[in-house]
């Protein structure tokens, strides 16, 4: 699917635009998402009652099939960065990538950007809790995101999070940032994590620079 | 299966202990490695000439037969948990959680550790490189495995990294990191991601706080 032609930024979309990729009807959305699902399910799995080595030959077959038709890794990395705007591959709000939550994010007419995500086991680092590098993940797309919306973006040249309290699974985590300044090539930006009961659990400061790394051609 | 008694220490084991679960030839191994292959080949697929409704259903067929003899999840967790040492589920890792690549690490008579991997497009942020997010997961993990091995560890509080260059997907990368000193319950760790030439693409520092979350029961 090719991407907008660019991606919405704040002033010329209204409050509440979605930022991110949605998972839509197309074959290949049902099937990352029965992955994602399974990727849960496995981890969840009864270890002694279920016929696991039948799961994994099922599997193995789905795979195959895959793999028999699937095209050169380069051509479909042209492919996949084709065209403008928003990707649906990326890990964490990429309809068509199963590591991905997805976390969905929408822009806000103040600038920031902001979604709801509820984490589960295959996140877990402490137990019942995300994964500290989880969060980070998280937090460095968002900032991310935040800098598309504000109409400036780049690369993460450094990232500093701060781990307030555990963070649960389970439960509805609101993730938010906002582009703070720039100054020539340089993009300060922050965010934060926050659990349903609206307490800080992470912070996150990030640096970014305005440059691009070339796409596949 | 339960975990070891106790997370080897420096010192007490030799250099080039593995500190982290390999896959075994358990089913729930196996068919975690297929789903792991599955995210990938998704990502790979053709999006035109492949059954992709089809595959959704065969998925989605496997998810409900693991579900229909999924434990409880409190149950499920508790088992998780139980014993003491290397964890199996993790999602840097855990050779039962298809989210990790997974990362091998082993630890060294010096006090470090460190392992290789090769990350695939599930992983990608900017066109054919890690995502900032991902490194920065790799990283937090690496520390803390670092700190066990150290035979000091604790929640993060703190994570600093530093971007210095791409980090190329599809090429080895060696990630390591070591304990550098404690002061009371404080602990400050150092870890770095190296391309396979070995030149320095991430470099983090974390605080880590001695204390533990309580384990469900």
């Amino acid at each position: 699917m090719v991407p907008e032609a660019r991606p919405p930024r704040m002033g010329e979309y209204p409050d509440g635009t979605v930022l991110t990729s949605t998972r839509g009807d197309a074959a290949i959305d049902r099937a990352t998402h029965a992955a994602r699902r399974l990727i849960d399910a496995l981890l969840r799995a009864d270890r002694d009652g279920t016929d696991l080595s039948g799961v994994a030959e099922r599997l193995e077959s789905v795979v195959d099939d895959l793999d028999a038709q699937a095209p050169a890794v380069q051509d479909r990395l042209v492919d996949m960065w084709s065209g403008e705007g928003i990707t649906r591959h990326d890990p964490v709000t990429g309809p068509e990538n199963a590591i991905a939550p997805p976390l969905t994010l929408s822009g806000r007419a103040d600038g920031s950007v902001d979604g709801e995500v509820t984490m589960t086991i295959p996140y877990q680092g402490p137990p019942t809790c995300v994964h500290g590098g989880v969060s980070a993940l998280l937090l460095d797309h968002t900032l991310g995101v935040a800098n598309s919306w504000a109409g400036r973006d780049g690369m993460t040249a450094q990232l500093t999070l701060q781990y307030h309290r555990p963070t649960p699974l389970f439960r509805a985590l609101t993730v938010s940032a906002r582009q703070e300044r720039t100054e020539g090539r340089k993009i300060w930006t922050v965010g934060e994590i926050r659990d349903d009961e609206g307490q800080l659990c992470v912070s996150a400061e990030g640096l970014f620079i305005d440059k691009k790394v070339p796409r596949p051609r």
